[in-house]
């Protein structure tokens, strides 16, 4: 007979991690999603997740890589904490605890995705298995909450973008239109981005130049996280 | 024989709550602890923590609830999500998973703590038992890196208060020294504050005029958590 909360494992939950991928691709902000091969939720579309497995991983960040590798055939990302779902009700399963991790990944480092991941646009996002849906709405809240006052949006973009660039992803992230003379003012004003020495490759006469995050404000964007 | 790893109860991680509840108390920002009766760690400090009860709980949060009323005789606080701590060596019981949460609390709803129950100056901590230590330096990191853009410290007084007690929460919360007529102004123009009408009582011939929170910084005040 158990003697401990501790020795009774049926009363543990199951424990999951869910991973957000948010990225830039045509004009607007997408998650990247996977098609369920397995019940329950078989055939929806679900964010790559899976359980934790205390004999292989080392923590619930390092169950969340692992799956993004096996799932979703993605390398090791910087991915942050969003928030811990829980409950009897979110995983026909049983009572279920998820930590759900988020990352702002380039488009250009998902470059073939495999036959059953997509990428859905978070505006118009179809149903998802789980209470997935309601994740990938507080991953976009964070986003859009921090964005305005961050150089988050440009970890969006490939490493050296133009200024035009970097102020659609801004307007894609925030969903309004920015002025174009006070946001050129602003990001380098805060010494955000800096020149690369380059020009865009491949138009006409007047090359935009391409400009790269400094070193202060990568490591400033990595406050996605809640800390 | 397991045929998911669903199925494989002695693969699920232990699951639990943690609660890092911080005051204002003499002068000092405090954190609440409690002395554990059992092992592990028994004897040592803790902050208020427990097992998620699938049978009784209807998410973390409501486990942190029932652990913060039976631990520590405490009524239902606002609690939010600070992070979700895991991996094999964080509990020598096996490997587990912990969602901390965090309440700003003014000191006079604490009134009657427990034989058990101590408060704690968050500079200057005993070492706790778990990764505690660890949990209370990223809510304080969390309050100091929040507080200076928002009412978050006034969190910590009483309902009603007084110019130069809402400077000295500021302060000690930023652990810094802040000009009285600049504080002032700046509080007085963000709107965050009221006069209540009524003066601080029992004092001398002056008496300092009473402010609560306004509405609209109550409302701000809930972004503790990360979203």
């Amino acid at each position: 007979m158990p003697t401990s909360d501790a020795d009774r494992r049926d009363w543990r939950p199951i424990a999951t991690v869910d991973t957000v991928i948010l990225t830039l691709d045509e004009g607007s902000l997408k998650v990247l999603v996977h098609r369920r091969q397995r019940a329950p939720f078989a055939g929806a579309w679900a964010l790559p997740g899976g359980y934790i497995r205390p004999g292989e991983d080392d923590s619930a960040e390092e169950a969340a890589l692992r799956v993004l590798r096996t799932k979703a055939g993605l390398p090791n990302f910087y991915i942050e904490q969003l928030a811990t779902y829980s409950g009897p009700a979110r995983d026909p399963r049983g009572w279920s605890i998820s930590v759900a991790f988020l990352a702002l990944v380039p488009r250009d480092l998902l470059p073939d995705l495999a036959e059953d991941v997509s990428l859905a646009a978070v505006d118009g996002l179809p149903d998802l298995a789980f209470d997935h849906g309601r994740i990938v709405r507080d991953a976009v809240a964070r986003l859009r909450g921090k964005g305005a006052y961050s150089s988050l949006p440009a970890a969006l973009l490939p490493e050296s973008f133009t200024l035009p660039e970097l102020q659609r992803a801004y307007e894609i992230v925030l969903g309004d239109h920015i002025d174009a003379s006070s946001f050129r003012r602003k990001v380098l004003d805060l010494d955000m981005i800096e020149e690369t020495g380059e020009a865009q490759a491949g138009v006409s006469k007047r090359p935009a130049k391409l400009y790269r995050l400094t070193g202060a404000a990568r490591t400033f964007n990595r406050t996605l996280g809640a800390a």
